[in-house]
Parts: structure tokens; C-alpha cells; sequence
């Protein structure tokens, strides 16, 4: 399981203004709390400060490897503030969120990739837009699993977002995520997943706990990636117990070390 | 969704004493209380004293259907005392919980279920004693599919009971149960199922958690039947929630009332 945390997004009033002011400390602290709370990349994500995206994203990369060796998510549609950051991550392997099959964007994002051997997040969509069905979604994936293997990017570095839409709107919005996680699952077991899931709970109440459970069911589907916050002491005990409830904590050691933190309260 | 309400069982010190007394309103208290907590059945089962079990269903059955018209799901290994309950259960189509493969006990147990013609929980389990793998469980559902079947049971009548065995014995026996519920649902999509799963978490701490988890996790693997506790609001919560996650809650209403009626707190 890869926990990306979601924090450092300028989209965040506390991280627009920390940005804003050049306040390194509260960005870095904020890293910090991600990292030892069990990320094991950090988002780094200005893209709505447009006009300063690039210099942002130079800033953002440069403090936070003051603070954390944690290697990072450059998070963006731009590719300029892509290679920014790329070219400033020096721990482990950086992550790029995201490639699309959107001709222009897979065309400009693709060389970073080869270029920084990053692992990368590709979002199942296209120039027909955002997928409604699992059919929809398979279509993508396979052109994308295609021309990224082709043009020598490992499988093992592919990570599909299947993206989720809220169930208000649509009631299959889940089950055809579900459906799309055991069809990539079975026909390119090699791949990974990363996912920010909340959309699921647009427009319900109490979101929290459509959120966490939908982790849980799409973890029991083969989803093995998230972007989200891992300061959320609720949702990171999800993660554990989800794990070794799918066998993936040997002796349920994962479990019990969540426990005797009191992500699960008293 | 059907929820079996599991309150009334002897092995509750509770119940126990309220039998032992023939506390008929403390019985009727219970049922009522689970019945309006949403129970499709209410499961009666006083397996644990054997000497009276024949005479204790009887009382039992009796009293609770003067309080409620829920259907019931008569519970026990004894024959005797299934049909000391089958033959006065009078509302709606009784379930008795359960047959096996097991020689003897399968022979004795068919001739109630073409009597009584009631739906019927069938444990994955045969002579060869309890299952371990997904393919021990699938020897058991074949042979109790083609039985069950051939003497004339609807294929829509049978619930599987995949059997759940802690994680903290056997890492894998989560996975286990998830890929025979999606071998059932492929193979025969008519059948339903019915489980008590709170044996997951059996040896580790904070079982609600897990159990919790777990029912959201066989939910999106096609489990569509629980023996459970339906005032746990908790549970019953994460039920609704797990419904609408996985597009079984038509306009998300069930979850919306849920959520109006407290299940997931302020």
C-alpha cells in the first residue's frame, strides 16, 4: 500500500498563504506530520496559483527536502511546473500526478517521464472526456498502458487513478471503480494504483464515512494506492485494519502498532 | 440487503436467563427492538441447552411472534429443535440456519427444508471438517448447489455461508472468504448468502472495528446477507453506507436516512 499525503496543495487556504508569505516553517511542519504519520510520498501542488506555478513549485520542493526525505508527488497539469519540481526532487523516486490519453498532455508529459524515470499516475481519460463505465475507463487504460510500455516506461512504475465520481450523482459511481480496479488487477497485475477518492461523498452528508469505507471496499478490490491526508487518525486506521483484514500485515503486527497509537481510540 | 437479527441466542447471558425465567417480555423486547432496527429475520437459537432445546424453541418462537410478524430464522444443529420451530414459525418464509455437506447432517435436515419449504443457510463445510482456501470452500458449494437443487430446492432459497475464520490464526482468511463470495456470485448468481462474520477479528482488539470494515469489504465483493446485530447502530451504519457505496441505495435515500436518524452521530 502507497500513502501519497495530500496535504501541500495550494488549493488549502493555510498552504496558499504559507506560500504566499515564504513561510518555510509551516510548510516543512506540515511535511513532517505527513511523513511521520506514515506518507509515504508528499503532493506538492500550486497549480492554482497559475501565474507563479513555476517558481511556487521550486520554492514548495526546495523546503520540504530541508525537512523530510520522503520522496515526492509533483502534482500538476502543467508540464513547466512538472519539470520544476522534477528536477529538484534528489530523494528516492519522484512520483508525477498525472498523465492523461488527452493527446497534448500525454505528448508533453511523457519525456518528463522518461526523462526523471518517475513513477507516474495516469488518469483514465481522454479526448472523449471523463469516463462514465468500467468499458469507458478499460479503453483508456489500455491505450495508456500501451504507449507507456512502449516508449520504455516499466509497468511497475504505471499507477491508474480509475477517477471517482460522486454516487449523489451517479448510483454505479462506485461499483464501476470497483468493477475497473478487478479488471486492470487482472489483465495488467504488474501495475499499480493512486487514487484520491473523496469525490465518492460530493454532495452527502457526514463524507467521512463514505470516504474511509469506500477505501476499504476498493483496497479488497486490489487497490493498492491513495492520495490523502495521513494526519486523519480515522481514515489511517482504515488503511491498517484494511490491510490485514486482505492479508497484507503479517501477524496483524500493522494492526496492533495502529492500535497501541490509538488510531482507534481507548 | 437482508439482515438477520442474531440478539435472541441463548449463549447471551441475557437471553439465557430470560428462557431459564420465562421472561416473555424481555424476549419480546428484544425482537421488537431489532425488528425496528431494520432485521429482515430474527434469528432464534437456544443450541446451548441442549437438554430443553426442543421445548425452549417452542416457548421461544411462540412468544416472539406475538410481538412481532418478522419472518424468523430458526437456528440450530439439532433437527429436533429446527422443526419444534419450523412448524409454529407462521409469518412470512422461514430460514433455518443450517445445513452442511456433512453426511448425516445434510440427510437429516433436506426432508425440513422441503417441508417447510424454507430458504436455507448452507455452511461451506463437509466431512472433511472446516475449509481453509477458497477451493475447499467451492468443493462444499458444488456438492451442496447440486444436492440442494436436484431434491427440489429454488436456487434463490439457498444463502452460502462462506464460513469466516480469524486473521489473527491465518493472515489469509480474509482474502479467502472475498474470493469464494466472487466465485459464488460469478458461478451461480441466483444463490444469495448469509454470514456472521465477527470472527475475524476473534483474538484482536477493537473487533467493532474490523467486523465493521469487513462487512463494507464482502458487501463489495456480492455478500448480500448478514446475522449481525441490528442495533448496533454503528454497524447498521456502515450497512447503509455500504449499500450506497456500491449503488444498492437507490437516490442514496437509505443512506440519507440513516444519517437523519443518527447512525453517524451529530
Amino acid at each position: 500500500m502507497v500513502i501519497v499525503g495530500e496535504l501541500i496543495n495550494t488549493s488549502r487556504k493555510a498552504i496558499s498563504e504559507a506560500v504566499d508569505n515564504k513561510d518555510a516553517k509551516y510548510i516543512q511542519q506540515v511535511a513532517v506530520d505527513q511523513q511521520e504519520a506514515g506518507a509515504d510520498y508528499i503532493d506538492v501542488n500550486c497549480g492554482n496559483k497559475v501565474f507563479n506555478e513555476v517558481a511556487n513549485m521550486e520554492w514548495m520542493v526546495s523546503v520540504i527536502q530541508e525537512a523530510v526525505q520522503t520522496p515526492l508527488c509533483i502534482d500538476s497539469p502543467n508540464p513547466l511546473a512538472l519539470e520544476a519540481g522534477l528536477k529538484l526532487a534528489r530523494y528516492g523516486v519522484p512520483m508525477i500526478n498525472s498523465i492523461t490519453d488527452e493527446g497534448e498532455r500525454f505528448d508533453t508529459v511523457l519525456p518528463l517521464v522518461l526523462k526523471y524515470k518517475a513513477k507516474i499516475v495516469a488518469l483514465c481519460m481522454d479526448d472523449r472526456g471523463m469516463p462514465e463505465t468500467a468499458a469507458d475507463r478499460m479503453r483508456v487504460v489500455h491505450s495508456l498502458y500501451k504507449k507507456l510500455t512502449a516508449a520504455g516506461v516499466p509497468e511497475t512504475d504505471i499507477y491508474f487513478d480509475p477517477l471517482v465520481k460522486p454516487i449523489s450523482s451517479v448510483g454505479t459511481a462506485g461499483t464501476e471503480v470497483l468493477e475497473t480496479i478487478r479488471m486492470i488487477k487482472a489483465e495488467f497485475p504488474n501495475t499499480h494504483f493512486m487514487c484520491g477518492l473523496s469525490n465518492i461523498s460530493y454532495g452527502l452528508p457526514k463524507r467521512a464515512v463514505l470516504n474511509r469505507l469506500f477505501v476499504a471496499q476498493t483496497m479488497a478490490a486490489g487497490m493498492d494506492g491513495y492520495i490523502l491526508n495521513p494526519t486523519d487518525k480515522d481514515m489511517m486506521g482504515v488503511v491498517h485494519a484494511g490491510k490485514a483484514l486482505i492479508g497484507q500485515d503479517e501477524y496483524c503486527m500493522g494492526y496492533l502498532g495502529a492500535y497501541r497509537k490509538g488510531l482507534y481510540g481507548e
